[in-house]
């Protein structure tokens, strides 16, 4: 029999026990599992919500109509506390820019038009001729025919393209066209340029050369649009190994993604816009190419997927091809500018050009003072270069980019013209390390744009916080995730040491040494309209 | 106030509920936190005590006396419960080999030891012009000069080679020889006689060949003998990428170290010793080497750590470079075998060869008969090459290796000499696939050998059971853990797949007509001498 005092000594300890257990294991065991849970949930429910492919899953292919896409205003207007639209309803991102005159556009509208025209019938002039031949030798064609459309969203963004921008703040075109590139028909897929002009010429005793991992290809739609198509070659969460020099870093499919919302973000508009896409290797790219070195780079491999690797001399082994599963390789994909027999563009060293070698260092490197004489240079004595230079080198800074060895400005603008922000698929490869050399030109010449400046600030205020506004706009691509929480969280570390070496500046040469006031701020007025 | 029966209930639903917890929660989460530190107390009270580098320590570097080492008697002695013991104890390994005739040995002593003393003779007289050399351009140099020692343990281990095996059963030299080449001061680095053939010769139209991630290096000791270094590329957990073909799989460091000792544990002892080591790739190679090419490799990372990449024009490019830490680098040695002048060897195709492109079949792929006609094919019509090929095969199935393309067999022992197992760095690439394929000899000749077949029983046994043996033959070598635990678990399971294969055999065709009884089992006495 038990005594009473016995009865609740029991009672006391085993609740006690229970107590304890059931705070320190339990709990954080419940914890654990339901707020992952409910993570997940949250997730998913806003992938559901915001993403462009989901919209435009309904009407794959083709073109579309003008003007704004009533799908994608639905998608912004959804989420009412979105950050991201609220961050493009801030004052400082409806500064109106002056009126556009013709000749501030880069492209004639009826001249342009023509020439697509033109490109369009030889295009299909070419593909009846080929469609003959094949018919001929019995073989099997898919080859495509159309008609030129003067309303498909990237003839509207080519002729968007203007002296400010490569597109307007609020232009629902943009939006478009990157549904069009995630979603429409490719007909054709060859080499880039560049790829074709290396081929056969790589200089392999030249050890120190950018990387032989190219495998970019050039895709046309149905539309007649292009797109560089970058595969990706890296998981989200590996790193670039730390024994790599920037030069022969992978080239990243999401960082070329991401650096094009970043720039959006920070309101530059100066990187092409590039969507996120799955393509299938053997249906998009094997079955319409024409182009016989790129077939015969197409292998199944051992685990029974399509892998392709590229043509040049020193990467033709098949440890660095990239692989479909077992057709299905996803990548980026950016919209081609109009082509350089309309548009000439320009390509200028960067004066913080690096060495390119092992050992070697350039001047930048040793000599705090490297800005003065730059300064003394044309073109960076005067206007807007040696600013633009210092935007791109912030920008390059956010993204981790130290490949930045040249610079491309349109010609048709001028010295005053803006920098295209192009290939940055080397970004985002170190989320823990932050490349402080690449900030030299903004800590050596201690002057930034007034507009930068404010828009720098107004990302690090916890309302428009700026790693929250790029995971909101990057979950509207196809391929979201396209960073991972440590390069999120980079963003926002970088933002604030930006800030900080302006601040520097400032307190040491006064902020109006400092701040520059850009054509930009200059021209400010009152207003919600952009462009 | 409580009720006595509210109070019983209480104390029960309490003492139910902690039963509950402390059977499903606590005694689990203790299970794991103490069954592992147990374990993990063991492996390192097992690595103290039975590892070669810890007892050789106390003499680094030089030559040693001859016999048996007592550092070495005492490593094996102090674990009496040891398996690997236990099983080379055992009457299967303890098999009388007939007593030797001069002429079964691969060397002549007098005749190998003069040409060895020429060959030393000439190195210090060129260290000596060396030496003038740099003293004249005022150049430090650290050349070595010294005598040749006869007792030295890679000349008796030349000396000691066979028309049975490289070396004998309980020779201790063996372990002397891994000992020296974990420790012995490296004098001399520089490519393998491959590479130097291969140097500015890739054709790297043939996207099937061979992969290019040759970085072995020969490197010589102060004793004058040789080892060629294999650096490690990849982590012990990384896995073959499942769309790699085998024959550009990365070559793997520990894979040649674990072949040595299944090899030995096999009782087969057709692959030279390997020893693990970690080498100072600036003082014990870039210092030391006098190639100027292999000098011109190496370079520093931007962590700052020494590289180096292999001078093949296709893989001249950083990124395919391997890196210390700062300048420490693991990597095997392997003893090199008496060179081709005094031991002069064959290379064979190997009849089972793959088709080495990324479609094409052999015809052992598609013909499930080949065996029959390749027993009608010289020299595997008559004596032991085809149970010897189908040694290698299980041997290669256990490893998981599917590059053996050629095997080499020493021109002295003629048709019935062994088959050296060379050149398994591409084994254990993928532990939890087993590839059937490699075992087609075995499949489709159904022979085996007696001993083989016995000796693989017994590793089969839960008191032998070969990933046992292997893990505590493994823990020797400096850089253990060398195999993770799932290749370890993979050894038992293909194990027990060719002990069914053979079974299969057997009672499709009889014992007689498949289990072989080779010149080791026939000529078995008694005692527990070997040799």
């Amino acid at each position: 029999m038990w005594m009473r005092r016995d009865r609740l000594l029991v009672t006391a300890i085993l609740g006690s026990l229970l107590t304890v257990d059931i705070y320190f294991v339990l709990l954080p065991k419940l914890q654990e599992k339901y707020l992952k849970e409910d993570c997940t949930c949250q997730e998913s429910g806003s992938r559901a919500e915001g993403r462009w492919h989901n919209s435009s899953s309904a009407v794959p292919g083709g073109t579309r109509g003008p003007g704004i896409t009533p799908v994608a205003h639905q998608t912004w207007a959804r989420d009412s506390r979105s950050k991201l639209q609220q961050l493009f309803d801030h004052p400082l991102y409806n500064i109106r820019t002056p009126a556009l005159k013709p000749e501030e556009l880069l492209l004639q509208t009826e001249e342009s038009l023509s020439y697509y025209k033109r490109k369009v019938s030889r295009w299909n002039r070419h593909q009846k001729y080929y469609n003959a031949v094949a018919a001929a030798v019995n073989f099997s064609t898919v080859a495509h025919a159309g008609a030129f459309n003067p309303e498909a969203s990237w003839v509207k963004f080519h002729l968007g393209i203007n002296r400010y921008a490569l597109y307007a703040r609020d232009d629902p075109n943009i939006d478009q066209l990157l549904r069009d590139m995630g979603s429409s028909t490719i007909v054709s897929a060859d080499y880039t340029q560049d790829e074709k002009v290396l081929k056969g010429m790589c200089d392999c005793t030249q050890v120190v050369k950018p990387s032989g991992h190219h495998l970019k290809l050039a895709l046309k739609f149905q539309n007649f649009g292009k797109a560089m198509f970058k595969p990706k070659r890296q998981e989200r969460h590996d790193e670039t190994p730390e024994d790599f020099f920037y030069f022969v870093d992978f080239q990243r499919h999401n960082a070329e993604i991401a650096a094009f919302h970043l720039d959006r973000i920070l309101d530059f508009r100066r990187v092409p816009p590039v969507a996120g896409r799955l393509i299938n290797v053997s249906k998009e790219i094997l079955h319409i190419t024409r182009n016989e070195d790129l077939k015969s780079v197409f292998f199944i491999s051992p685990a029974n997927n399509t892998c392709f690797f590229a043509k040049c001399l020193y990467v033709c082994k098949t440890e660095y091809a990239v692989c479909g599963n077992p057709d299905m390789l996803e990548g980026s994909m950016s919209a081609y500018l109009p082509g350089l027999t309309i548009a000439p563009r320009l390509s200028i060293p960067n004066p913080w050009i690096r060495s390119y070698s092992f050992t070697g260092k350039e001047e930048w490197e040793v000599n705090p003072f490297y800005c003065d004489a730059v300064k003394q240079l044309y073109p960076y004595n005067a206007g807007n270069r040696l600013i633009n230079i210092i935007d791109m080198a912030i920008f390059d800074f956010l993204i981790g980019n130290m490949d930045r060895h040249h610079y491309e400005i349109f010609t048709k603008f001028g010295d005053d013209g803006f920098l295209l922000h192009f290939d940055n698929a080397r970004g985002f490869g170190k989320p823990s390390h932050d490349e402080i050399s690449i900030l030299a030109p903004l800590i050596q010449c201690c002057i930034i744009k007034r507009s930068t400046l404010l828009r720098l600030r107004l990302l690090s205020h916890a309302e428009y916080r700026l790693s929250e506004v790029m995971r909101e706009s990057l979950q509207r691509d196809a391929l979201q995730p396209i960073l991972t929480e440590p390069h999120l969280q980079a963003l926002d570390r970088r933002l604030a040491r930006v800030l900080r070496a302006t601040q520097k500046c400032i307190k040491k040469f006064g902020e109006q040494h400092v701040v520059a006031e850009d054509f930009v701020e200059t021209q400010r007025t009152a207003g919600p309209n952009s462009r």
